[in-house]
């Protein structure tokens, strides 16, 4: 078993209570409190020398990257962000680098009116920092999205272009697609997904989420700079908004698309099929599961 | 300065809504949704070697520790816990190690009636284990306990005993006293505090955040088997409950408490002096700040 269907198989069985409308395995929980809109729960970390290099990054870009990737998960459920929790273990508790943490945080958090309500700050015991952050959000019940809702014939849109984006710093220094997809959710999809794990990878989840099977256009896969196709389809942390549009809006969406300066793409097509299998990557030496982001995050 | 004054600045200048009630410095954020109760939001780790052994502790107790701490914390507000969300950093990503904590969270966490809505597995990229846990609950209005409204003149209480949590292993195997806390909240006390840092620093937070200071009566305080006055002040992770009770209803409240298998003391009283001070120590070698656990912990 990888350690997907491991982690995946143990939530599974975890409790949830009759206000929870989504429990783990989207890229949020949504909870139901019985007010006009959902509340949306995510949490996420960032490791030093997993996720980041602390030669190459300032505590800032730490603070910065462990909030975004969690925003990016409320976008992509098409929701806002509200709240956010931050842990943080290191040794020694460096004062200098709490600080310029502190205010990578505040200002990334106020950009979004993010209130950081709580946290802790710990020893880790041993050299390093390990940071973690739990974020809360809403949602309009209309513009909620689901990886799970992507329909036969939906076509498969993304923003931006993929890959490399370690090579290029783009995994520290990202922005969430928020403003992106709060056009795009209720209005044109209802399927939506952040890519953390590879074009491939997170497409897939959403085939297999949905009970479809998706057809790629890899002619289509806008690569980043430099970027193989390969690369563009396997590699992790671009934080782009993978979606379903319904054929009878796409022409629509393609006129209003707003965001002058970010590509959007149509690149694949959700199909009746074997569930979560993958076609058009014919000849290229890829598997899904490849990728170099085999961490669970949900 | 110390860690606790310089994170504590650091958390004053934290983004803050309209919708906080209650922001960074107390045992849980407190949030108003604008519905009939308030939402409590908290956030604390467990990590390896610092605050268990992993030779002494299993990884079902160590999810227990994790979710029990954050259950003390919503308790102590005279809450109920609702939600939470766990991340876990650790190396290797071992499938046993996971499905033990796993048990042992599911177990503990359907015993309170808590959803895990979600989290995030990644690799620490080097040995150890690093984990998270936000926690959601519910407070009413009337039962709200802030360590800030202790007012002059009120009673300190305290459940259990205290000090040797570590030797005797209960800082791992503790119960929080949240059938207590909702006993006491509203109706004897609007001030609450869990003892995690050591009776004299915790109640010493609640003083200094009411503005007051704080009589001790050392020979009243309850001393947990074989541990010693200095050791009951100044050990960290009773977990214990500590209280104001206006003296108008402090007899009803020993006549009332319910719990017979849970000692009720009353071993200090809130005072008009300088902020956060405290007397009837004399000749201890104690001083506030003194405790092994000086993590912030909010």
């Amino acid at each position: 078993m990888n350690e997907e269907s491991f982690v995946r198989q143990l939530a599974a069985s975890l409790p949830q209570g009759p206000d929870v409308t989504v429990g783990p395995g989207d890229d949020c929980a949504v909870l139901d409190f019985g007010f006009d809109e959902l509340v949306l729960a995510a949490a996420d970390q960032v490791v030093e020398d997993v996720h980041y290099l602390a030669s190459k990054s300032s505590p800032a870009d730490v603070a910065r990257k462990l909030l975004n990737r969690n925003v990016s998960d409320i976008a992509s459920m098409g929701g806002r962000p509200t709240h956010a929790l931050v842990t943080i273990a290191l040794m020694p508790v460096d004062e200098k680098w709490l600080s310029s943490f502190h205010d990578g945080l505040k200002n990334e958090a106020s950009s979004y009116g993010i209130s950081i309500i709580g946290g802790d700050i710990a020893s880790s015991g041993k050299p390093g920092h390990f940071c973690s952050l739990s974020i809360l959000g809403r949602v309009s019940r209309k513009a909620l999205c689901l990886r799970c809702n992507a329909r036969p014939g939906d076509l498969l849109f993304g923003t931006g272009s993929f890959g490399g984006s370690f090579a290029s710093g783009r995994h520290i220094n990202f922005t969430p697609r928020l403003a992106e997809a709060q056009f795009l959710a209720g209005r044109f999809t209802h399927a939506m997904i952040d890519v953390s794990d590879g074009l491939l990878k997170d497409s897939c989840r959403m085939a297999e989420a949905s009970g479809l099977a998706l057809e790629l256009d890899l002619g289509k896969i806008p690569c980043a700079s430099g970027v193989s196709i390969e690369a563009a389809l396997s590699d992790g942390e671009d934080y782009e908004l993978l979606f379903a549009v319904p054929p009878s809006v796409a022409e629509e969406l393609k006129n209003l698309w707003p965001f002058k300066d970010l590509p959007l793409s149509q690149f694949g097509r959700f199909i009746e099929g074997p569930r979560g299998s993958v076609s058009g990557c014919d000849g290229l030496p890829l598997k899904i599961g490849k990728s170099g982001f085999d961490h669970f995050h949900e």
